[in-house]
């Protein structure tokens, strides 16, 4: 039941990417859920990792990889998180690295681990060995759509994005794929999403646009309010393309983020719109914030609210709730007879109270649609920011109480 | 599906105090929903009000009007919320005051509003205006029981506690009724709590023991994240017992304040018991927190997370949901290989990850029954904090979709 999902794209191949998928039986039998990606020599890599204070195993072998050497592999299972999984799951991630080592002729630290799934279980280790010869044997550059969906969780859709953009005359490719639709409220970025590039691109500048990317659009996504343990997203460069380097000074660095930044917004939002259970793609703005800081703790507040989700749910303009939420968000100094806030384009509330030209019928035209915006406007300050999310449905209650059965 | 809830006790009517209720056609036609309660003169009065930044009218208005005198009339209406309604609500809710000091010769300033229900509504003053006289008809030291009923909104069971202590050989009796099912993270208090006793007891000690009763109570509940416009909790003491006045220095304080303690926390275990959908009561309890924030901020991350809801709707016993929730709950120095789980008494996470001699079996025996604690240990500190919480269930997301309808 997503909502307005675009259909996978067809990818522009990455120069110097390649990807393999195989079934290790880990998820469930006949899917697949073992993915690698390869990468070229002399690739630039561009990592965020979940706050979560349990980081999961992989996260932290990744984390520590990446210190360590270029990457080489990508190597990312789904049905199994290896989370709270103590020091075995240490061991297991990085055995698993090594077996991929093995077959390729790497170091192991060259193989950056990711897993999602279920917390708390062992990872199935014999499953993952004798996948991996199969996921290397059929690694290709048009390999990005079934690796979309060899990633997928309760996912019902995969999701991907892919553009083209021009630089000094020459062709640079971006292709990514992201997965995720419930403990989504990424802090950092989200598990997991993958972009790769054939751009050439300073390291330290790399992870500096990624950083920012991903704040703008991961980070300002919540579907239920539940950090993962395993979130992760990570941008490669190859540096395959004939397009000159890409650094601070670069002309081009301008188009170069603005293309970044509409990529990563784009598989953030295919999340979002693929959230469990949703039936609603919700967009929550709040202007006129004195910071950035109030504006998300009111946009969160307000997209993370059960009575206000079950109400977008139910196509209710019960906006009673939005302003309940607005009052809760804990801004100090928050004048509530200046707030106003708009369903769409009809205004709700004016300076604190119900607009003298609101309506239930102009409300309920505004909620009968599936793409929905609130804005808030506090009348502070100058902070604008804006969250995405979704509504909570039955569905939303099945999917998680029946997820291990 | 109320969990487990007693039923409504045999009161004992509180010397000073009685209530009166009446069908107004608020709420819906042949249902009480205008309760007034009468203090004899010289009672005192504790009251604590939502924080939430839009404050209903009637909050407004009572706050004033217990700083201007001391009261003798509560007026409550369910059905409408008088929240959102701008300098109209202000002023019927002042209006409503005026009219039941009219019909009972006192100043207006000594009648105090309530008001729960939906929010952004008119209030509809012509109902108020025409029960009132049935309400007062009717008042009784035995109405406790009626008014019960008559302040419910999604309630599905009448909620109150009643009991007897003994100060320096005199019995004194405190009686109470509480409301409140659905947008329920109390914030000072919730909607609506009347707390009643005999006793005498010095006025300013008697707000701080309220302050610090509901702190420990009606502070201490979650259902679904959502603070109310319009929480309030209000106790009176009508000194008409025959027991000497308490004042800080009374030996009888230690026992006088266990017994408030555990009214109010009865009343609002009570709200929990019938939340919205509920099928599980739930405490969560944490332990070796190095502050009361830190512990209430593990404690409300978990008891509000939509994935540990759904889990307990299910009795599943998914605990990695638990170990993620408590991880993003943004405890700064947490040492996750320190931290504890336990459901019920079985040990389910040990120096952070699964415990060696936890098995499934053992989980799914604690999550099968009705009432159950979580516990998570910390090991950082001495602080110690529970907050109690209900589940997610399909049947809460219909409750809140179908609301207004």
């Amino acid at each position: 039941m997503a909502v307005n999902a675009a259909p996978l794209p067809s990818f522009f191949p990455v120069s110097g990417v390649r990807l393999g998928t195989a079934q290790a039986g880990i998820k469930k039998p006949g899917h697949d859920d073992l993915v690698v990606m390869e990468l070229a020599e002399g690739a630039s890599v561009g990592a965020v990792f979940t706050r979560n204070a349990f980081r999961a195993a992989p996260v932290l072998v990744a984390e520590k990889h990446l210190s360590v050497t270029a990457p080489r592999y990508l190597l990312i299972n789904t049905g199994n998180a290896n989370a709270g999984t103590g020091e075995k799951g240490m061991q297991d991630a990085l055995q698993s690295c090594v077996w991929l080592a093995g077959h390729t002729g790497v170091a192991a630290e060259a193989v950056l681990p990711f897993s999602t799934g279920v917390i708390g279980e062992p990872l199935p280790m014999a499953c993952i060995e004798a996948a991996l010869p199969a996921a290397l044997e059929n690694l290709d550059a048009n390999g990005w759509a079934r690796a979309a969906s060899g990633i997928m969780t309760t996912d019902t859709l995969p999701k991907g994005a892919t553009r083209q953009i021009e630089i000094a005359g020459k062709t640079v490719t971006m292709s990514g794929i992201s997965k995720g639709a419930g403990m989504i409220r990424p802090n950092m970025a989200t598990m997991l999403a993958f972009v790769a590039m054939d751009a050439s691109i300073e390291p330290a500048l790399l992870q500096s646009l990624v950083a920012t990317a991903a704040e703008k659009s991961f980070n300002r996504i919540t579907i239920d309010g539940d950090t993962s343990t395993n979130d992760a997203c990570v941008c490669v460069a190859t540096g395959a393309s004939e397009a000159p380097q890409i650094v601070a000074e670069s002309a081009a660095l301008a188009e170069f983020e603005g293309a970044l930044n509409g990529l990563f917004l784009e598989l953030a939002h295919a999340i979002v719109r693929d959230a469990e259970g949703a039936t609603k793609f919700v967009a929550v703005r709040v202007s006129g914030a004195d910071s950035s800081g109030d504006a998300l703790a009111v946009a969160y507040t307000v997209a993370e609210s059960p009575l206000v989700k079950t109400a977008l749910y139910a196509s209710d303009p019960n906006w009673g709730r939005i302003l309940a939420a607005v009052g809760r968000a804990g801004v100090s100094g928050l004048d509530v007879s200046r707030v106003s806030i708009h369903l769409g384009d009809v205004c709700i509330v004016r300076d604190g109270g119900r607009a003298a030209d609101y309506s239930e019928a102009l409300g309920q035209s505004v909620m009968d649609q599936q793409e929905i915006t609130i804005t808030i406007d506090l009348a502070m300050g100058p902070a604008v920011e804006t969250v995405w999310t979704s509504d909570f449905s039955h569905e939303y209650v099945t999917i998680n109480a029946e997820y291990r059965t």
